[in-house]
């Protein structure tokens, strides 16, 4: 039997990034998980107003995202435990700067860079609605079509109940395909 | 190394639900995936406007998100299949009315009860913000504190690069704690 256990988000788990934009010239980053695609061409993003980011992205108009697999979750993870409100975040990751002004973290195989589109703004949140105008992956994640592939490629999913991370399971069915 | 694959959305694998609203006095349900969490008080979900449904959540401005799992996975993804616009959906599944109005999905094992606060419309889709009024769960995915237990719940994820369904995997560490 189903209950009311409140008002609570649980429309989990769901892949964490790392959020990247240049402030004041240098790069800085946070994690984030309360993300999601809109229509097919953007990017939401729900991140606290307070983050030290947050200043680059509304300036700058330009971020990226960054989904993480297993093998630098340490790394990631250590962006949504320090803040860089007092601890200079610059120097986190070894980073390239995509054709459009963001920075790209080199671990990640999956990156997603965003330009600024809108700002959905309630709350103590910014909710940057991003257009998306490139995607870099790594070539060992990519299939013989060009595509990402998630049975090689596996992103770290967040909870918010427990806070607890997960990994991408195993294919269970083709999406359209389930009824023969 | 990484390479640019075009403007292509890559956030994923993220949750499967089924959205459900009434549209003329009966439920109705579609298939969706780009959805996100805003705020922590907030859902979003981006719905092409020529869904049947969009009329009734526009009407009402009431909706659940039943997040899929694999026991009901054949029947959520049919909902993605057929249109509503030529086939009725309104005995699809057996359904409860949530405490706000909305209908909620039986055999889903968490549902949340939103009411649409507001509509960011660009292109052809409806991304609809919505805040959550109540969230159901099974009393066999709740754990000893009574929050919703991924090592129990496995929702389905999808992605759209290749189509294909996910289910969550295996837990690899605790959020703010991967680094001792």
């Amino acid at each position: 039997m189903k209950r009311n256990i409140g008002a609570v988000p649980a429309l989990y788990p769901c892949p964490v990034v790392v959020v990247g934009a240049m402030v004041d010239g240098k790069p800085s980053w946070t994690l984030a998980a309360h993300a999601g695609t809109v229509a097919h061409s953007h990017l939401m993003v729900s991140l606290v107003k307070a983050h030290y980011i947050n200043k680059g992205i509304r300036e700058n108009r330009e971020l990226s995202f960054n989904v993480v697999d297993e093998s630098w979750l340490k790394k990631a993870d250590r962006m949504g435990v320090i803040s860089a409100n007092r601890t200079d975040k610059s120097e986190a990751f070894s980073y390239s700067i995509g054709e459009n002004g963001a920075p790209v973290i080199d671990d990640a195989k999956v990156s997603i860079e965003c330009e600024v589109d809108g700002n959905y703004e309630f709350e103590n949140f910014d909710n940057f609605i991003c257009r998306i105008q490139a995607t870099y992956a790594d070539d060992t994640v990519l299939n013989a079509d060009g595509k990402i592939d998630y049975h090689v490629f596996r992103p770290v999913l967040f909870e918010f109940p427990t806070y607890e991370y997960f990994v991408t399971g195993e294919a269970v069915g083709k999406c359209g395909r389930m009824n023969g």
